[in-house]
C-alpha cells in the first residue's frame, strides 16, 4: 500500500510536498496508518489529538497511546482536553456536532499559530459510503450524496480513495498498533450498523463497490456543479441591491440586505426548488415557512440561526440576524465632539453659511441645540416636523408615506437633541424645529458618510 | 388501507376517475392488491397479463391464477405469451430488459387498439428504495436516484406512496390470494438481497425510512429539474443548425444534424459534465471516447446504438445513425419520369431557355444524356469537371477544397448518367460535360427541393 499511496499522493495531492502538515489523529487504525504512511515517506508532519472525554478512562488511554506514538516517530504533538458534553449542552448541539466543531476550530487555531499549511484527516472510501447511507436514512438532498470532500480549504483527506480493508491490511502486515474506538454514541451506533450489516451485503452484490461508488460520487458532484452554475445565473437575476438601504447599512457596517424579486422566483420552473438552492447557505430549517413567504402578506418573517427573511411587498428581504441588538443602541454626542464613528459616521462642523445641499448633510441653528445629542433607532410615539412640510407628523406615518420597508425602518437612524426631539432622520429628512432660520447666528453643519 | 388509498387517489390521481384503466398484473401480491383496491372503488378496470415463459410451469400457473381472478371480479383480461429468452438473445438484451420492452410495448398496443386511457402498475415505496440501492451498487448518476416516476406518459403507479408492509397487511386482512414469484433471475437475486438483508437494517435505523426517503426523492427530483433548466439554456447556446447541411438532409428526411460548438462547451465550468447532460438522451455508453472528441482530430467518431457523433474542426456533429444504409442506395431515373421523390425530390422539365439561376437548379443538354440517370452517394475514384473551373478534379479533392465535413460528404447526393458520369453534385456544383452549350437544342431543367 505504501507504494500505491505514494503514487496517489503524487498525482492527487502534489501540493503537500515540503509543506507543514498537521495530522488529526484519534489513535484509531485509520489515522495511525495515515501517520505511519506519511512518516515513511518523510513528509513534514505533526500530530494533533483531541481528548473529548466522552469515554472516561478509554479517552485517556487513547491520548496516552498517541503521545507514545509521537515519541516513537519523533513527531511534534498537540493535545487538548475538551468538556464536550458541557459545550454541547451549552450550545444546544448534538455530542457529535459539538465534537466536530471543537475539533475543527482547534485545528484552525493550531494552524494559524504554528504556521501549518494543511490539516490531514484519515477519512477513507468506506467512511464516504457510510456517510452516504447515513444521509439516506436521515433524509437528504443532493448535497448529502456528493461525498466527503477530498480537499476543503486547508483540510485534506489523502486516504479517501482507499478502502478500510486496505488500511487494515497495511496495519496488520506492518504490525502497526492502534486503539479500537469503543464509543457508543448514537451516530456511532448507526454507522456501525451500516458498516457491519449493510456494507458487506452491498459488497457481496458488487465486489468493486467502492470503485463503482467513487464513479457515482463523481457523477453526482458534476450534477451539483451544474446546479451551482444555474443558481449563480439565477441569483444574479433575482437578487437585487437596494442602494438607498445599503447606504444606511454601510454606515452600520454589519448590515447587508439582499432583495429577492418574488415575481422572478415565481416565473422559474420550480420556485420552491430554486428558493431552496438560493437560500440554503443561510441556515434556514423551516423551509415550508420560507416557501410560504412567497405568497403571504408583507411583514411576515422567518428566522434562521444566522439570518432573517422578511416579506416586503414584491420582495423577500434577506439580512443577517444579529443587527437586532443594534435596535437597542443609543449613542450620546457631546458638545466637544467633532466626529463620531459608531454606530454611524457623523461629522460636526461650524460653518459661516449653508453651502452644498444633499441628503447626507443638514444645517442646524447651533444655539437651539441641547447637548448631549443622541443617535438612536426609532420608537413608537416618535414624531417630527418634517422640514418643507406643514406641521407635525407621526414618524410611523412618515415612514409609511415614504414607503419604508420593515427593514428600511429598522435600519434608519435618528439624530435627536438631549430632550429627544428629532433633528434628523438620517439621510432622509431634517426636522424643521432646529433647522436654520433667517435669524440663526451660529451654524452647525452635520454630515453623515 | 382502502380508505387511505381512496383519498390518495383523489388527491394525487384525480384524473383516473371514469377513465378506462388497464392494470398490469403479474399475479404477485402487489398487482393483485392494486386490482382489488380499484375493483372495490368501482374503477373501470381491465387486466393485462404477460406470460414471459421464464419459469416453465410456474409461469403457466401464474397465468391461470390471473385468469381466475379476472373471472371472479368479472373484469376483462388480456393475455399474451412471450418467448422472452429468444427475444433477448436476438436483440442482445438482458432477460430483464427484454421482458420490460416486450411488456410495455404490448401494453401500448392494447391501449391503442382498445382505447384505454392509462396503464397502471403496482410499484410501491419499497420497490422505489430497492431500485435506488440497486443503482447505488451498479453505479449511477442523479437520474438513477430520482425514483420510479409516479406518472410517466400514460403509465401511472398509484401504489408508489405505499409500503410493501401495508400492501401485505391489506392482502392478509382481506384474505386475498396471490402468487409468490419464485424467479431467480440475477436482478431478482440482487433485489432480494436488498429487500431481505438491507432494507430491514435501514428500517431499524429509521422506522420512518420510507417517508424520509420520499422526501429525499423529492429533493433529488428538484435538483434534476434545475439541471434540466440549465441544460435547456446551454443547449440553445451550443447546439447550432447548419442550414446548408440541413437542406440536403431534409431531402433525405430521416437525417438531422446538430452542430455542437466545441469552443462554447470548453468555456463551461465542467465541459465533461455538460457534454454528458447534453448528450445523455442519445444512448452513448463510451463517455470517455465522447469527451475525448473535444480534443481529438477531425474525423474521429463515436457511435451509440442510435446516434453518431463526429469531430469536425470546431464542431461535434450529432446525427441519427441509421442513415448509413442510405450510403448504399442507388436510384434510377428513366426518361419518362418528370419527378422523383425518393431519396430526394427532383423534377425534370423541358424548357426553351435557361431562366433563373440558383444552386437548386441546373440546365443540361438533353441530347447528351444517357438514361437511366442515377442518383447515388459518392465513391472513391469519382471525379468531375466542375462547371466554371478548368479541367478534371477528383471529387474527394473538390470536397476538400469546398471544406465539406465528413457528414456533408456523406449527405451529398450525386446525379449521374447511365455511364456513371457525374452531372451534378446536388445543390453544389454542376459538371461541365453535360452542361448547356451554345449548340444545345433540347434543354432539360433539373430542380431539387
Amino acid at each position: 500500500m505504501l507504494q500505491k499511496f505514494k503514487e496517489h499522493i503524487n498525482i492527487n495531492f502534489p501540493f503537500l510536498k515540503d509543506k507543514k502538515l498537521l495530522i488529526a489523529i484519534s489513535g484509531g487504525v485509520d489515522s495511525v496508518v495515515l501517520t505511519q504512511l506519511l512518516h515513511e515517506l518523510n513528509f513534514n508532519i505533526s500530530l494533533a489529538h483531541c481528548n473529548f472525554q466522552l469515554r472516561e478512562k478509554e479517552s485517556d488511554l487513547d491520548e496516552e497511546f498517541v503521545k507514545l506514538l509521537a515519541q516513537k516517530t519523533s513527531n511534534q504533538i498537540f493535545k487538548i482536553k475538551f468538556d464536550t458534553e458541557k459545550f454541547a449542552s451549552k450550545n444546544k448541539l448534538s455530542t457529535q456536532i459539538a465534537a466536530r466543531e471543537l475539533r475543527y476550530n482547534w485545528f484552525q487555531e493550531i494552524i494559524e499559530k504554528h504556521n501549518f499549511d494543511y490539516v490531514l484527516t484519515a477519512h477513507h472510501a468506506d467512511d464516504n459510503l457510510e456517510t452516504f447511507l447515513i444521509n439516506l436514512t436521515r433524509g437528504s438532498g443532493l448535497d448529502g450524496f456528493t461525498g466527503i470532500p477530498k480537499i476543503n480549504g486547508n483540510i485534506v483527506r489523502p486516504l479517501l480513495a482507499f478502502s478500510r480493508e486496505e488500511i487494515l491490511a497495511y496495519a496488520k502486515t506492518n504490525t502497526i498498533d492502534w486503539r479500537e474506538d469503543a464509543s457508543n454514541a448514537t451516530t456511532k451506533y448507526i454507522r456501525n450498523k451500516i458498516r457491519h450489516q449493510i456494507l458487506p451485503v452491498l459488497k457481496e452484490i458488487n465486489p468493486n463497490l467502492l470503485e463503482t461508488f467513487a464513479k457515482t460520487l463523481e457523477n453526482l458532484q458534476e450534477s451539483k456543479q451544474i446546479i451551482e452554475d444555474r443558481i449563480a445565473t439565477i441569483s444574479s437575476e433575482v437578487f437585487e441591491t437596494d442602494f438607498s438601504t445599503e447606504f444606511i447599512l454601510n454606515a452600520v457596517e454589519r448590515l447587508e440586505v439582499t432583495k429577492i424579486n418574488i415575481d422572478k422566483i415565481n416565473q422559474l420552473s420550480n420556485p420552491k426548488a430554486y428558493l431552496y438552492q438560493l437560500l440554503k447557505e443561510y441556515n434556514f430549517t423551516e423551509w415550508n415557512d420560507v416557501y410560504h413567504l412567497l405568497s403571504t402578506q408583507s411583514g411576515k418573517q422567518v428566522y434562521s440561526k444566522t439570518h432573517r427573511l422578511v416579506k416586503d411587498r414584491e420582495y423577500l428581504l434577506l439580512s443577517e440576524r444579529d443587527f437586532s441588538t443594534a435596535l437597542e443602541m443609543t449613542f450620546e454626542i457631546h458638545e466637544n465632539q467633532f466626529e463620531i464613528t459608531n454606530p454611524i459616521y457623523l461629522t460636526f462642523e461650524d460653518v459661516l453659511q449653508k453651502s452644498d445641499e444633499n441628503k447626507q448633510a443638514i444645517y442646524v441653528d447651533k444655539d437651539l441645540l441641547k447637548y448631549p445629542l443622541i443617535v438612536r433607532k426609532w420608537e413608537n410615539g416618535d414624531y417630527l416636523y418634517p422640514l418643507g412640510m406643514q406641521g407635525k407628523k407621526k414618524l410611523s406615518k412618515y415612514f409609511k408615506d415614504e414607503k419604508f420597508s420593515l427593514l428600511d425602518k429598522e435600519n434608519a437612524w435618528l439624530l435627536c437633541n438631549a430632550e429627544n426631539e428629532i433633528i434628523w432622520v438620517l439621510n432622509y429628512r431634517q426636522d424643521s424645529r432646529l433647522s436654520l432660520k433667517n435669524t440663526s447666528k451660529n451654524i452647525l453643519k452635520i454630515t453623515s458618510k
